[in-house]
């Protein structure tokens, strides 16, 4: 049974996972016999009124708030072993933009927490695959453009995919029933709600991405 | 194309709607072609912090909070007109039996939001299917077990059966796969979480709900 790593950024759309990609991301890794382990950053991030689609007030833990998509059962991303898992994956939401790394503000200049981008790393030198699904795209983006350059999409964007090309990866353009395999560095990436008008869409290409994915975990790259 | 309000109670199992069980159930409904609704009463709750399962700081809005699951498209319960829509759906979570509700801290004693109360109570004079997950179905037994006496399930818990036939109501045990249908007063009930183990018992408890709460919106009722 392959264990999975799904990394979220806090429980809502604007300051968080969005929350139907998590869950379909959850879903399909269930339906298709994955073990899952939930994990996120202990740190704060601000508030967005999901209601009002404006700022809210102060801050919320983004640990605490992805317990509410993992029912509790989520781990500190500063605490996870790479090797005890066998694929991680990345829903989109501005939390990946926004908490994950700077990508909503900074753009191509942007940074990447450092346990992502560490947790990214190994799992690359260990030949584990890499899902990323809607803006979580960006993340791989930074961390691999400038060394290994990975293909990925985040569907037809084309401010957001030059943005990706401008930090060294490839973009491919695709419709939100499909996934981009990037077959050499083990990562698949789907546009979700970046193209999405229905929740269904969702589903789709969150269950493409897990089908790939645990593909891969059951055919290991010889490292 | 049949218009399904769907009640939430906030954004989260233990102060809100049950995550999972509410984006199953908007999956179902978008995957059978239903358009859809989210409603909420517009009030405060308080906090549980869910990763450490107890009591959180202070109160969020729950039609706020709501609006995180719904990715902002939702609506002020008192707002609502019945006959806009064709049917009603309860996803569960202790948002149910805490903001809906106060069976959480009243059992068969509880009394019920008035908005939700109203609702339920014009829909059902109207003949529109009610459909309600996990314990969500506590309300329906408190709102009609004085007069239609409806059969509900919430699985097979002794102690929440046990108040729901207090309540006037009938219940029938029945598994996490299964669903409870009450076809004189057209009132659907599954599960879910009160006997889930996985994410995916969810989404063939609510695909199975929403699946016969569409079945009667495509029979009516002769009012």
């Amino acid at each position: 049974m392959a264990k999975v790593g799904v990394i979220l950024s806090g429980c809502g759309v604007f300051d968080g996972s969005e929350i139907h990609e998590a869950v379909c991301i959850l879903l399909a890794l269930d339906q298709r016999g994955a073990q899952v382990q939930c994990m996120a950053s202990n740190k704060a991030a601000p508030v967005v009124n999901h209601l009002a689609k404006s700022p809210g007030l102060g801050e919320r833990n983004v640990l605490e708030e992805s317990a509410r998509i993992a029912r509790g059962e989520v781990i500190d991303l500063a605490k996870v072993k790479v090797a005890d898992y066998d694929a991680f994956i990345f829903p989109g939401g501005f939390g990946a933009a926004k908490n994950l790394c700077t990508f909503a503000t900074e753009g191509e200049n942007c940074s990447v927490d450092p346990h992502v981008a560490k947790l990214l790393q190994e799992a690359h030198q260990a030949g584990k695959p890499i899902g990323l699904a809607c803006i979580a795209p960006v993340i791989a983006a930074k961390v691999f453009g400038k060394t290994v350059r990975p293909t990925v999409t985040i569907g037809h964007d084309k401010g957001t995919a030059a943005k990706i090309e401008a930090m060294g990866a490839v973009h491919a353009a695709h419709d939100v029933d499909e996934i981009a395999i990037d077959k050499k560095n083990r990562i698949v990436t789907t546009p979700c709600y970046m193209e999405a008008q229905r929740i269904s869409e969702i589903y789709v290409g969150a269950d493409k991405l897990v089908e790939a994915v645990l593909a891969m975990v059951a055919h290991p790259a010889s490292v």
